[in-house]
């Protein structure tokens, strides 16, 4: 995607005072909404404690500090109480799979890092702090998390590409105390069976008698599958660009192989388009276009969600002609499947219990409980709560502590 | 120093709930202030943009977050205009060196780190974020921190024990285009020579008469030492626990041999009170007690600057006896030697014109600006101002900022 590069803004200001371009860059088109508002960035850091005069900054400073820094120093449980650790996620990346744009590197990933770090603030009230890195090995950015992790109440792992970022969370999580997790698979997983479970309801179905086709076999399908799975899916196939994963392809990486071990019970083989056929469920975590065909090959009743964004693989006006429930990653569709809708309330809830990780369990709960906002208003144009209904984060949170508490991995 | 641990105080909350001690911990005193003050932490995380609705978060985040990230990509200089890049500072130890209380490791050293981070904010107006590393080993701090850069404006480094934090700030700053700046040596260098100027100046001598003694070859006495040559001192020992540090002495470590090749034109040896017969200046920055007599061996007119916190190393009433200006770290005495006169506005000065370093000649200026806020007040009990004095940061940071384009590292 091309920056729009038009008309310079001599007058406009950051918080900073800035008021030119670096040297040599041609101006931007400043009149663009969206870089109006990201100049000077999106967030800040604040004090929570008064420093008016030398008695507030001989407590918060020193000499006052000292007695904390040795009490925790004692008992390092502490840390939790007399810091702002358990309640301040890092929001990691290395900049290789950033949106729809690939590998752009860590800087210019801040500012979806940025953004997430105030959804963090905005929907779950966690404190989240961008950390854009300059490696992309996967042993390297292991090792310098692992090193960045006593600051830090939590690791959101983000925009990484596939395989490395399922490798890179199993041994971050296997080397860590703290939760860590990555919202690119378990956030749109979570958000993605919430909708299910409750297209399923409306449809008077079990999850049982579903058979779902999931196009992307990338972070988002991969976890998609799993998740779809434990929450006792009839059966789910997943399609790469090659077409269906099954134990019968011969170009499977060992993360497909995997999957290709627990997904595709029915041992379809062949395109995307021919597993769709009498299929009851499709999701889009792929871009690229399904052909109307292949949609109008679906079960009766099927639920299309066309979630690659901007452009849904299916067009909702399309999907509608035979679909009974349609959902996207779309704002100005209904039923947008949104990954706001679980991360804050996931973090919110393992933060507040001090969970040491992210279970399966919390996972379904945070699912089960977002489902469950939508109560009785349910419908076919309301499967799955707006990201500004405020009961969601509180549900999702509590949700989540309670399981963190069943599972065994809360420390309060 | 050992927690105070008396009784819990049950009905006390954190912003995030808290209300319990973790699992096994003996409960702390309460109603200790500093406890009280730092529950839940001492800083947050706050958007500046709004996300009110979804046409807000179309902006700050997907799909309009799209194009800046990809303005970006093309011109990597507009990371500086579109993200918090250039005003966040991340605040890095491994708690080797915290305070006067040595090496309590990183969760220990968060306090401290948080601290730091809110006097960034309140006095320079300085975003900042602590980073406290699980780690030590000089190689991998600095490919830690290398890693960490793009999401940072400016590197400060904290509370790293001698003498590795000389040569990783020497490394990250070779490796590194952004500030990196070691705050135990050069803020506290900035502001002993800062009121250093001015008490000469009270007694109408020029630096070049005088003859300076410090205690301490630490991060803070060689850092002074440089700057004082720098800033044209007559001449300046140093002592360690040994003696004055001079090239006859065969026990030096490199960075001792390093500062005894420009210190000690005199040529002095032997003990610290030796050192003193007849100088005109002592500034401690080492702890200890310096014995009356050799107070009172100065020199007529002497200046005393002993800065060792809680216990300075002359007791102000002792020192007063025998000197002209007298300066301490405490917030209690007139003339506090604080740090928080420097370093937030050296950093603002910094990001404000976007300099790749922090030279000696923005140190000069820092040091010069400073000492100039006292002005025509200026008095043996008022030679440097208070931390709370408004004028002390904008007058830093301009001069800071004027003296990197002097010098040809400002890059706007």
């Amino acid at each position: 995607m091309a920056a729009e590069i038009v008309n310079p803004r001599s007058d406009s200001e950051s918080r900073t005072g800035r008021t030119e371009q670096g040297d040599g860059a041609e101006p931007l088109d400043s009149f663009d909404p969206a870089f109006a508002l990201h100049r000077g960035g999106k967030m800040a850091v604040q004090a929570t404690v008064p420093i008016r005069d030398k008695d507030d900054l001989s407590l918060a400073y020193t000499p006052g500090v000292a007695k904390v820094c040795s009490a925790i120093a004692e008992q390092p449980d502490l840390v939790h109480d007399y810091t702002w650790k358990s309640q301040v996620v890092a929001v990691v990346t290395d900049g290789t799979a950033v949106l729809g744009l690939g590998d752009i590197g860590p800087e210019a990933s801040l500012p979806v890092m940025e953004g997430k770090a105030i959804l963090f603030k905005q929907f779950g009230g966690v404190d989240a702090v961008p950390i854009a890195l300059a490696c992309t090995d996967v042993d390297e950015i292991v090792e310098t998390v692992v090193r960045l992790a006593p600051s830090f109440g939590g690791v959101n792992l983000e925009d990484i590409s596939a395989p490395r970022c399922f490798e890179i969370e199993k041994r971050l999580q296997e080397r860590l105390d703290i939760p860590v997790f990555h919202d690119d698979q378990h956030g749109t997983a979570v958000v993605t069976l919430a909708a299910l479970r409750n297209a399923a309801r409306l449809s008077g179905r079990p999850l049982g008698d579903l058979r779902a086709v999931i196009s992307g076999a990338g972070a988002a399908g991969v976890a998609i599958a799993k998740m779809l799975i434990e929450a006792g899916i009839g059966d789910v196939a997943v399609a790469d660009r090659k077409g269906v994963v099954s134990r019968d392809r011969g170009d499977l990486t060992p993360i497909k192989a995997e999957l290709a071990s627990f997904t595709n019970k029915a041992g379809i083989s062949g395109s995307l388009e021919s597993a769709l056929s009498g299929a009851d469920v499709f999701i889009g975590v792929s871009g690229g276009t399904v052909p109307e065909p292949a949609v109008a090959s679906m079960a009766e009743g099927a639920f299309v969600f066309a979630m690659a964004n901007p452009n849904p693989e299916v067009h909702p006006e399309i999907a509608h002609k035979y679909a009974a429930v349609v959902a996207t990653g779309r704002s100005d569709f209904p039923n947008q499947i949104n990954n706001v809708l679980a991360f804050p309330g996931i973090f919110a809830g393992a933060l507040q219990v001090r969970a040491s990780r992210i279970t399966e369990g919390m996972k379904l709960a945070a699912a089960e409980a977002l489902a469950s906002v939508v109560g009785d208003d349910l419908a076919a144009d309301y499967v799955i709560p707006s990201p500004f209904d405020e009961r969601v984060a509180p549900a999702v949170t509590a949700a989540v502590a309670a399981a963190a508490r069943a599972e065994g991995v809360a420390r309060r």
